[in-house]
């Protein structure tokens, strides 16, 4: 057993944005690592698998109290727990999506949300020929109904996936409703308190980046 | 008019990834602005929509040689053109999507990747009840084709949308035909040589990350 010196909750409110990503790489190779049967792994196998480095590697788990012992490296099994633990996901979490349109019809629909403990438990709109439908396990919800089904069904996770136009009020509601955590696929940015998480998935921004690289190649 | 230094190439190579982020955001403000008549916009502006300093707006733009003028901003309609020619939006893109699953299905219909220049103009798949499907204006072509049919329209920009396991040799095979611009979808981190730009969208780890947000509040 390695050693743990643990004191959660300081050291977690440092953790810088890149760092949950990475730790989110990690545990999907160690996922990988221990259906394949593999009790170690290393910090070199880790940064090699997730692009970044051994020395980041060590360093992030660091923060957590998790050593790997040298030859040996890290234990597959007390690291998944541990990052696990720290993300979050030793539990499963309720998320609304607003939005039943194409993007939100493939989420809704999206194996990995469930398989990694996200489960769609309410979707919204505000189209009457959408609301009623049938979606997988859902029922297509009317969007004036959100305040109350948010807090009957204790949601804390909402996706975002309305006309850019639309997007801002319908933050405003999750975030009085007491949501504080949103995924947003509207192409536009948001305001929200400081105390709510919000990330941005911007399709459009990702394109653009990858025609400027091709650009500046070609200039 | 402003006055310019332009030398795009050399300065161009030094702008990272979060920059042309940025610039992405500054182009959709200035989209907006432009459309309701407004000639002049103030880096405080930019700034305070994008949710960046004024400071750092004026510090993006200016790698570029384009200045504002002291109390009367940047010119709309001049800062547009420059920063499309930049990102390379002065042109539309032939993009491949390969993966009609669901969530390539709501990426071929979705409007905006047109709107901005990003023409879809080849869906593939290996499953032979996809194959021969009407989407959209596209049909579903057999993924053995791809190498082909890559070369034939002159694609430039693919986005991948297949499982996980399938994804590395899917990217493998669009780097020997030249892709050298891939937005990658599959939850798994991917191999490319240096000189192919890889942007990936990962769900599972974006909400993963609001999970530690939540995670953190609670303890």
């Amino acid at each position: 057993m390695a050693k743990k010196l643990r004191s959660p909750e300081p050291k977690t409110a440092r953790i810088s944005e890149s760092t949950v990503r990475r730790l989110s790489l990690y545990l999907r190779l160690l996922q990988e690592a221990e259906s394949g049967g593999q009790e170690t792994i290393s910090s070199e196998e880790l940064a090699d698998r997730s692009g970044t480095t051994a020395a980041q590697v060590r360093k992030d788990l660091s923060v957590f109290g998790s050593f790997g012992k040298r030859g040996l490296g890290y234990s597959v099994p007390e690291l998944l727990r541990e990052i696990r633990e720290i993300l979050g996901l030793n539990r499963r979490w309720k998320v609304a999506l607003v939005g039943a349109g194409k993007i939100g019809s493939a989420l809704v629909e999206y194996r990995n949300f469930q398989l990694r403990g996200f489960d769609i438990v309410a979707v919204f709109d505000s189209d009457p020929a959408k609301i009623g439908r049938r979606w997988g396990s859902q029922v297509v919800l009317d969007d004036a109904t959100m305040e109350r089904v948010l807090a009957e069904r204790e949601i804390e996770i909402a996706i975002v996936a309305v006309p850019a136009e639309a997007a801002q009020s319908v933050v405003d509601r999750l975030v009085a409703s007491g949501v504080s955590a949103i995924l947003n696929f509207a192409p536009v940015r948001l305001r929200v308190p400081d105390d709510v998480a919000l990330r941005n998935v911007d399709l459009v921004v990702e394109m653009e980046g990858l025609a400027f690289a091709l650009n500046r190649k070609a200039s």
